[in-house]
């Protein structure tokens, strides 16, 4: 993968928090960002995207901002970054056709397991990077997000290596400001990420606990254990060893969340406003290879189960 | 068991919705009725108790309340009902004591598995019936119910089939005017009940779903189907057979309770709103069976680890 062209085009697929806010950025920063919206578009479109942090207030003015609709008008660019529920991937393949060049990057920041192979059927395998944020930021109204701390982004590239291309794409991202650093292995980023989000996301919106009240008793940390050393298992089926992520990561994942504070996972917050919950990408995709591998993961199967149940439930709801 | 004798002393142990409404019908009816309470003690005490019902409302004026400090200036009566939360269950022998005679006849009205042996080890096993209501009453304020329609109660005897005692103590209750049964057998009453309260009152109170939404999916049905089988599972090594309870009890209870409308069971309402949930005498009951026939029941099993997490989360909320 080569490096980016100088001036390099942006198109940010998805503007929810992490949209919002990066990609704000980006543009505040003088980078040419066509943004596509679906639910925030009118907003957008009129009165450009407002964020809060604590590194600063600002505006970024109504221009760029396309309907998800329309995704052919937006000219082809060098980077699209997604940032989209992964309950909509169906959809992606639509989205991404008119914005990609031959040599377009393609980073997704979305939630769990299977999202850059999901693209790499789409544009050159090469061309998929993945990421993963680590920030708290919220939306709260129609294009305005409200940034409370953090804020770094750690990226890869899809079954391969960093190169120099992953060197450029962290380069344009770091004019955000934030934080951004490249991974030597984006599976092993993604695994670290999963060991935390499954049992998180998965329980607490299974359960409408945040972290707090699933930390608070033994019964909920064994059971938080269990999850976590069943996604371990999985992941060493996969190749990630334990010089990759040690057994130990459990222990750290509790202790760390401990002092988090009370925490709503996105699961739980999906669940509780009555949007659908990725349960494809964070747990299906675990049970997924699971099966291939002909590992036991009881706790992951009746998790899956259960959020099934109230998934179809609550977006009836809606 | 001998019958009753004339105008029969009762004690009502533990005045939630259910002993508001049927304490109160039975005072009204003019049967010398001895309240014991805890929460509503000083409500009662000073204003009675009120009742909101479609058959009429009433009140009964403030005679006959005694607090739960204060079990002991009671007399000893006739006829003790017990209908506390079974998570006070082990504050009763203390409660009891001072309340019975070598004849006293005790009926529990409580939830779950296991308060008629509990009973029989502080009186009496000829003595100890129990019985389950089907009746929609709510406790909206303090001493106050509103009743919502229904109200059959259906009694046994611990152990042993139905005799003159056992009228005796349903022909008292029916001067309340509601339907009162007597079972012939007071374990299947028991294990019937069981049937519908595992699935429903554990998992929507795991995952914070009413009956409804439990019921919307496939997924949700399979897994109510689940635990109503390890339920079922469990009644057939104690002895109940298919002639009992068939396995059909499955399509009946989701028929019946798709026809109920949204319903939150007690459990769930008691998660809501922080106060300890009948894990032991609804799920662990049925558990500590399963472990002694050595039957394997994984949805149970789940269920129970989960509650436990929530439950002393949410009861140290308080």
């Amino acid at each position: 993968m080569t490096s980016l062209p100088p001036n390099p085009k942006v198109a940010w697929v998805g503007v929810g928090a992490i949209g919002l806010l990066y990609g704000a950025t980006l543009a505040r920063a003088g980078v040419e960002v066509h943004f596509l919206l679906r639910s925030d578009f009118e907003a957008a479109r009129s009165g450009g995207i407002r964020v809060r942090s604590p590194n600063g207030n600002f505006h970024v003015p109504p221009e760029g901002f396309y309907s998800h609709r329309s995704a052919e008008t937006i000219p082809p660019v060098d980077l699209v970054v997604i940032s989209t529920k992964t309950t909509a991937n169906r959809e992606l393949p639509g989205l991404l056709r008119p914005l990609v060049h031959p040599n377009t990057r393609v980073l997704t920041l979305q939630n769990g397991f299977g999202n850059e192979a999901l693209l790499a059927g789409q544009v050159e395998p090469v061309n998929v990077l993945g990421g993963t944020a680590f920030v708290s930021v919220h939306r709260i109204a129609p294009a305005t997000a409200d940034h409370q701390h953090a804020g770094r982004i750690a990226i890869g590239q899809y079954d391969r290596p960093p190169d120099e291309g992953t060197e450029a794409v962290a380069a344009l991202l770091r004019r955000t400001g934030f934080q951004i650093d490249v991974l030597p292995s984006l599976a092993v980023g993604r695994w670290t990420k999963q060991v935390w989000n499954v049992p998180f996301n998965g329980l607490g919106a299974a359960m409408l606990a945040d972290t707090e009240m699933l930390l608070r008793t033994e019964t909920g940390r064994s059971l938080l254990r269990q999850v976590m050393a069943e996604v371990i298992a999985i992941a060493r089926a996969e190749g990630i060893t334990a010089e990759h992520i040690p057994d130990s990561i459990i222990d750290r994942n509790i202790k760390f969340t401990l002092g988090m504070g009370p925490y709503k996972t996105s699961m739980q917050l999906d669940r509780e406003q009555g949007r659908a919950m990725e349960i494809d990408s964070i747990i299906t995709s675990m049970l997924t290879l699971a099966r291939k591998h002909k590992i036991s993961a009881p706790a992951l199967t009746s998790l899956e189960v259960q959020l099934r149940a109230v998934d179809t439930a609550t977006s009836a709801c809606v």
